[in-house]
């Protein structure tokens, strides 16, 4: 670490405090960015698999001309009337059409499921939770006691209910989970409100069960009185190919969407989208508002990525790279028997390093070790899982072929150098 | 109403759902904004009294720049180094010199009240929050239970406690309120974690007690194990002349301050700023993140709000306006008999409307008439106060003695025709 690195690390733990932790042994120092592509101070450049919120592109310039256009013009909130926020809730809800849905603005994914909960609880009456065991949803007081993976310091509270990931590699897909999640509600004199889910199961490993388990999920905890949620804060906005959303892919129809990172590529912005069956029971009760959310300039930086997103046959672009990248990993899969399992769908793609193919026993040294040699090939990634063993390739939506080949050249190095 | 207007409302109400309100009966339809004047698409301009939130002004240049200038050339989040969120961090914490602060970044003030309840509640071990009556502090499902002027639909929760707003004009300022707040606590078995104040408790009406009424609340929270906390989204930076933050005039020195609206003149950025030794303690049992939290053209935005308010004056600026327009108002008090008391400091004004001076019985009906009446002359102002019966003035913080002038002149034709 250089001086200047040093001085400025040093700086940061004093103003910013012990709270605040950062990537890597030595912090990278990023100063400038660009499609797929990040540049540190020292001119270094990395190829980035990992930022999924710059999702047209780092500093993708229709998004930053319409964001500069509409700062310039007006700024203001929801309690006046404003076309582009109007037409950006229009076009967000027609990437939904298999049910009549209605777009909530807000500012973050953790203010979209905070508020999903908001209503679900109001108009269910009910006030239990159903999540998966390790999945992050969030850093609000509530969201946090639903986020296993990150913060919640106290056990798990009686008004939530987790059930076991369905991970297929190692053979645990079982929807009766959430029976017993639902029992154990019971047993305090509580009903769910919602089971709330990641759409790509991507903090307990991005795992892909099948139809029926989606279906037979939903089945439950619908008869059991709570909606369904999916979170789509990771897994939307093309994220998976094939479709716009996650929860299209599994042919479930949920009662409230949340959406945040990608959506203003940067910009500060998310949504709850809600069915409108649904929050007119809501609106019955009581108002929404929040002060940020859904301004001119947020609702012109979302309507800038959908309109790129049209323009640019993005969603297409995700499902052929996807394709073509999960190929080549497969390819490095024969060589290296510390690569386990290869799964995702589209550009979210996880790969299960294992010390072993017949205990199947994670590899979390190893995956540390992976990053790291990574980085210093110039190639962003990261890890989820309960045991942190599983690599997470989750690039902009404009990654390409050329991109994934470079990425899998740099990968072969790291595997070879372990 | 116009039948494009219709059409847009028609649209707003589809797209957006039920829960969103407008403020007037005949909805304003703003198109673009320019230091204190907002225009609608018919041209007619409105001084603004209303908006906090574009603090240096609408689509102030220096900050409008600075977005542009900071998200052409990169936007990621604080896991990795940069200097700007670090510098930011640096002047915001100059600007409360009476203690060690550290500065954690959020996107919305209730992300901010949110993260206090957080930490306060982890540092302390207890559970309970004293507030005002008739409060908001924000919409997230815990903030909402904090938030009884809007948003709460069921009964006080056990943790919770109200104390009286403090209000001078009604002659019922009682720090002791605090001591009742503490027992009620006590009986449910619960301890504060925290004491939440609004800086100018501006949503039970404006009211300004004395220092002393500040310190013995500090005093009984403390004693009782809770921290003090101070929600300055709306009566900070700069809000009330004198000083930066409103703390500052009540001579208390709170753990932690909440900070929103007006931080990013528009952009969505708010911060929860903890004494060292608080957030030391936090830091020990868990970490903080918050994608959007202090990503480079966040901070980029807020840098520049501080530096325009230090490089014109601004402080100083609502100083000498809010004498002068306060000075104006107390004349049209000489003259209308409805306006039973004028308080406030700085740009923060609130006119206390009553049926008559004796018995100081509010007259919220002439306060809506007053309200659209001012809209027809070109002049955006609000209510607050449990009774709505108090006009609220808060200006943008670069409004001068000739804005003041003219929204004097508009008042006065508004008293002469209800």
């Amino acid at each position: 670490m250089t001086s200047i690195h040093q001085n400025l690390v040093n700086r940061r733990s004093k103003a910013l405090g012990p709270t605040y932790s950062h990537f890597y042994e030595n912090p990278l120092h990023i100063v400038r960015g660009e499609g797929v592509w990040l540049y540190d101070v020292n001119g270094k450049k990395y190829l980035d698999c990992y930022n999924n919120v710059p999702s047209v592109g780092h500093c993708n310039p229709h998004v930053v001309d319409a964001i500069y256009q509409q700062a310039r013009t007006l700024n203001t909130h929801t309690r006046y009337l404003h076309e582009t926020v109007i037409e950006y809730a229009e076009m967000l809800t027609a990437t939904l059409p298999e049910d009549d849905y209605v777009a909530l603005f807000v500012c973050t994914g953790t203010e979209a499921n905070d508020l999903a909960y908001r209503i679900a609880s109001t108009v269910t009456g009910n006030k239990g939770v159903i999540i998966t065991e390790n999945v992050y949803h969030g850093n609000s007081t509530l969201v946090t006691e639903l986020s296993p993976a990150e913060g919640r310091t106290h056990p798990c509270p009686d008004y939530v209910a987790e059930i076991a990931a369905p991970d297929s590699y190692r053979g645990k897909v079982d929807a009766n989970e959430v029976d017993k999640a639902i029992e154990q509600l019971a047993a305090h004199g509580i009903k769910p409100a919602m089971q709330l889910i990641e759409g790509a199961f991507e903090n307990p490993g991005l795992f892909t069960p099948d139809k029926q388990y989606y279906q037979d999920m939903v089945t439950k905890t619908h008869a059991a009185g709570g909606l369904v949620v999916i979170d789509e804060v990771q897994s939307g906005l093309c994220r998976q190919g094939e479709n716009f959303w996650s929860y299209q892919n599994s042919g479930l129809t949920p009662d409230i969407v949340t959406m945040g990172k990608p959506l203003g590529c940067g910009h500060p912005l998310a949504a709850t989208v809600v069915k409108r069956s649904v929050i007119e029971k809501f609106g019955k009760i009581t108002d929404y508002f929040n002060t940020f959310g859904g301004n001119p300039v947020s609702a012109a930086a979302g309507r800038a990525v959908l309109q790129y997103i049209h323009n640019e046959n993005i969603l297409e672009n995700v499902h052929d790279t996807g394709i073509h990248f999960r190929a080549g990993i497969a390819k490095l899969q024969e060589k290296h028997t510390i690569i386990g399992d290869v799964r995702g769908k589209g550009m979210f793609i996880g790969i299960d390093l294992v010390k072993d193919r017949t205990s199947k026993k994670p590899a979390p040294v190893e995956t540390t070790r992976v990053i790291e040699l990574l980085r210093e090939e110039g190639l962003l990634i990261s890890y989820v899982g309960v045991e942190e063993n599983i690599l997470k390739i989750r690039p902009p939506l404009i990654f390409n072929k050329e991109h994934a080949d470079m990425a899998l050249g740099m990968m072969a190095n790291a595997f070879d150098a372990i």
